[in-house]
């Protein structure tokens, strides 16, 4: 199982749901930045378990400590930073059946094919979705790195259960709408328990997903992010755009099911002359004035903010019976899930996108500098 | 630009619109298969422009040279395979405005910051959805090794203008509906010019899509495609998953601005109860008993059709003026696109969907084959 | 910088001299295994400093703690493997004049130039021996999987300032001297503290170390390295062979400064008739009847033991006063490196040469496996 | 068989010794450089077969045609770069004998394992050394890029049968014999047929050529290469040091054995204080004021001529006859080599040890740069 993502800068995820600890190797950082623990450990929180009704009930503290990378001064030096997470709050014996009876919707029947019965099913193993944990400390740095060069990342949960909260001003006319992305973001930062930016929604999306959890069911979601102040110019065509590097690493984000970017699918119902972002000159540069296409022209940024959207799926373990197989005795057999489980996961999945995309647009840059910026600025 | 994709199995694309010939060169093969050049001529002449009003007039022949790579039996040796394909119809006159004026929807303008105005402008360069026809060149020939093993791959215009085809029969119980998949993927195979299951819808596609062109404007459009009898057990969690890799390989294609996987975008209004899919053992074997994951859990293949659908954007290039800027002046112009451009791109991007889907499929089960199949058949 | 070795099978190493922790990360290790801790520590030891007046006083137990890639039965899962020692013994201040004063033969120069001075000047940092220990514990588990197939590693110092070693019986005829070759790694594991086989020449060795300690001076060396049991087919033509697999990965081990094959720099003066390996068919199957090449033919095993000699260079780190410059001053200034360091790094560098071997060598097994042994065996 | 090297540069090479055609795909060059075909046909003309006695009669006029990557003027414009060479010249029934009876020394056997017998058996196939010829055409672009920034390249015979030509001034005093190396490279770029600095003891080595070949037999050699004027500051540590890129590279020069840099095996039997290279000031810059180092420490630049010797084996193909075996019968026999065969094949490895080295030394600028020069520079 590699775990791996990235070009100049790679993130290497281990760790097992329930191994001694989790936690991630970041190659290729730019040195010479002090590590902020206190935004990390922000954004750790907020992907954290148990903060509401809506999460699972495991709780840890995922705390995060640095065991290097850094030089004396907690700054980065240019070696790997490795970063390690301890499991505190295992409990193993809740995953006794699932060797024997796998759970629908997850990967424990085809990690046995694969790993010929070898894997760990503990929890999930190397599927669980604890191991967004450390990509969400891989994504902090990586956010706080971009931050310092004036870029903002954020998301929120655009949809659940068809609850749909409003959308990013990410797509209309650059100059008037940044502003209230703007406004947008800093809501969304104010410390909000649930990543929405209109809160009546949320409460309505809140209530159908403890109506699925009163169900033993779950709903799904859809997650919306954006990057703002990525320069026109970062990337590359075919297989190594923007696109194409967003989408890869959030996949690996479980539950995700789909991507689009800027008006994605609605774009296939659109026409050219609507679809097509004119340019303009303004103070002197060329910048778009609109964005239904996600700020990406060619797999190479152009200069207004990276958006997308992810599908998030209804969370797989549910409590209510479920027609599975009995794998010893070959035959059909009725599961029973049971451990703690999200009744949604896409809030959880809100910082996750964000530390997703801040990693996969900080490689981007890296790797496919826009000419006019110095590239060594980064490096 | 690197312009490779894959693991075990790399696909290196080159060339330019204008340049003097494209291609691409095929690294990780299996040795000792003849190649079928009459089903690679069938897929590439799929791609080929001119073949009706909703295409491009120009027309070229894109016979594929294979230079390296067979041994004198024609079949693969291990060797890289390096195909070529000359490029006979360029007309480079018609870009001569591009440098100046870059075109809204394009890359022209983000290229020439990437490259400091050194790229190639003629016909979209490296950018130009001409390099889609290498792809399918190794496309046809990925195809081709996933046939021998019992996996046949297809697609088709989903949906154009808002106007739907049907949908390919995979997401229910795959027993019942094997068959129909197979009916439809004869349907499709069976030479019709313009690829829909349903050919009344077709018509009514065409008639949206001419209407389009007298406007001097473009339509979008969703391609579905579905890679079916690849065995369970394909695949990695984190970063190697299918969806990860095959999303990848299709942002690559031009103008694709979203993928989902089995329900997608609809399964983040579904509930878990409803998502999940079932085991039931048939013949002695584990498997799911309807498609709602698209073929796919936790990254590794699940047995059933892979299946996923591409929004195509609508076409860039429209011939109605259009709000650009004057880089020289740097001042707002207008712009006038000249050139022969496709009012609908969606119907060509589906034999390319289908090839980038064999490449992507085939790249996945050598590089992270099931247990059970002996890893060497294949290699 | 990226610090990251292999294809199938990845090592990623991560550490500073005086970072918390060092350690390593490696994916794609076959699963099923159950880690042999002792034979591990045991090579830890053999690197581990401290061991004899030949070797740098600091001490270090160098205790691997494996935090993920092991089920609750110690058995690897498939999951990335992450291993974690703790630096527990950090003489920082030793190193306060390195920032200023840079030493010869040394990175420290060169790297405040790559990372405009925000590298960590700290005991070497990224670039100290320190991190071959997560090499050796990386290359303990891989040469655990080799041994499990058969294979056996052995190295020993071939050479110390010109006082040979005998040479492994590896180069002659494959049944008269395999009996001998184990002869000699089994003399090599009965625990000796100094590496050489004929112990005669091992006490020659040390007291020219010692003399050069005395003279605050350092010595260099020659380590051979065999790896017996290789399964002829392992490997690639051009730039994935097992000596480019290899090279690239032993140059990863500080003060090496060379590397050949078989008879090596030897060959260059010996003609072909000699040089070539003839065949022979012995039991049914064909062999090679001496091994001058290495057991290497165009990047690919032949079945005869792999064969490489490393020149390591004598310790940059020396008492006596050298010629340096004041970077600050920009002036030529006269530098005396303090700190403990070994007078010979060679005797150390033999169980470095050792892991290094059976990381590419397991690497190349699993990437690049020979067509008749199923491939799935070792994955 | 994937055959690609390097990092930011990429160089992918195709063909066999007896496909259509042999060439290459560079990715990742410097956008806006006039490919200079002259030089490029220069470098091809000192690689091709036929010049003298020395080499093989099969003569090949080995025209590079360049069919992407350029723009309209014949500048790289950012896109791949592929070239291709047409094999002319190709007689297959002189290797009709070696699928059935292995070549001693040759990849024959070993190959057949590893592909089941679908590998291209003639002219060596894949594993060629007619496979060097796009190697140069991908290294002269390299070198032209290098030469456009003040680096040169140049190689030699530094020994034949035991017969040594002058080494390199390039172990001194830095000031003193850059004027003495640049007049070195100077005689060798002057159009001398044999690729000596003295050309006296040429004249012995061709006459221990002569003898051999007279002998139905071949030698072997040492080939010494430089790069001068690379910037201090280049690499990485660990396991993608100058040192690493550029020996994985040269072991994918068909029969080098062995490689070393700077003093290499003889730096073993020096003393810490003769082998550091002092540091000095000289023109306000910090400089080494000798160069045992081969111009790396710890992996990186340090401003000193990059200098590295590879060994090359004798050719193994020889005339004489030799011992090897009748596959098919599974019986000892008796082979002779027919073809056309270089009696030493290390005069000709001179401008493909060049061409290596220039890749390995632009990819390590673009992939590893220093900081103090603008990255962007080369980019």
């Amino acid at each position: 199982m590699p775990s791996t993502i990235g070009d100049r800068l790679k993130v290497t995820v281990f760790g097992q749901s329930h191994s001694e600890a989790i936690g991630c190797v970041v190659e290729g950082l730019p040195a010479g930045i002090v590590v902020d623990r206190r935004s990390m450990a922000a954004l750790m929180a907020r992907r954290a378990p148990g903060q509401g009704p809506w999460a699972t009930q495991r709780r840890e503290v995922d705390e995060v400590r640095i065991v290097s990378g850094l030089d004396h001064e907690g700054a980065t030096c240019g070696a790997p930073l490795a970063m390690l997470i301890e499991n505190t709050n295992t409990r193993s014996q809740d995953y006794a059946d699932i060797a024997r009876m796998p759970r629908p919707g997850h990967a424990d029947w085809v990690a046995r094919l694969r790993w010929d019965g070898f894997h760990d099913v503990a929890g999930g193993g190397h599927f669980s979705g604890r191991l967004t944990a450390p990509l969400c400390a891989a994504g902090a740095v990586c956010e706080q790195m971009l931050a310092s060069r004036g870029v903002r990342v954020g998301a929120h949960l655009c949809e659940v259960a068809g609850i749909a909260d409003e959308r990013f001003f990410a797509l209309g006319d650059p100059d008037e709408e940044r502003e209230g992305l703007m406004a947008q973001l800093d809501a969304l930062a104010d410390g909000r328990a649930f990543p929405v930016i209109d809160e009546a929604a949320g409460r309505r999306m809140q209530d159908a997903i403890e109506e699925a959890r009163r169900d033993q069911d779950s709903v799904g979601g859809i997650v919306e992010c954006v990057v703002a102040g990525l320069p026109a110019g970062i990337g590359s065509p075919m297989f190594d755009g923007i696109e194409n590097l967003v989408a890869r690493a959030c996949f690996g984000i479980p539950a995700v099911k789909g991507i689009e970017f800027g008006r994605g699918f609605e774009a296939a119902r659109m026409r050219g002359s609507a679809h097509n972002d004119p340019y303009d000159v303004r103070d002197g540069s060329v910048c778009v004035t609109k964005n239904d296409a996600g700020g990406i022209l060619g797999g190479i940024t152009d200069g207004a903010p990276l958006l997308f959207r992810l599908a998030v799926k209804p969370t797989s373990s549910i409590a209510m019976p479920q027609r599975s197989v009995d794998l010893e005795a070959m035959e059909p057999a009725t599961l029973k899930v049971r451990g703690r489980h999200d009744p949604c996961i896409a809030p959880r999945a809100v910082p996750v996108a964000e530390a997703v995309a801040a990693i996969a647009a900080l490689d981007a840059w890296l790797s496919f500098p826009p000419r006019y910026v110095a590239d060594g600025a980064l490096d």
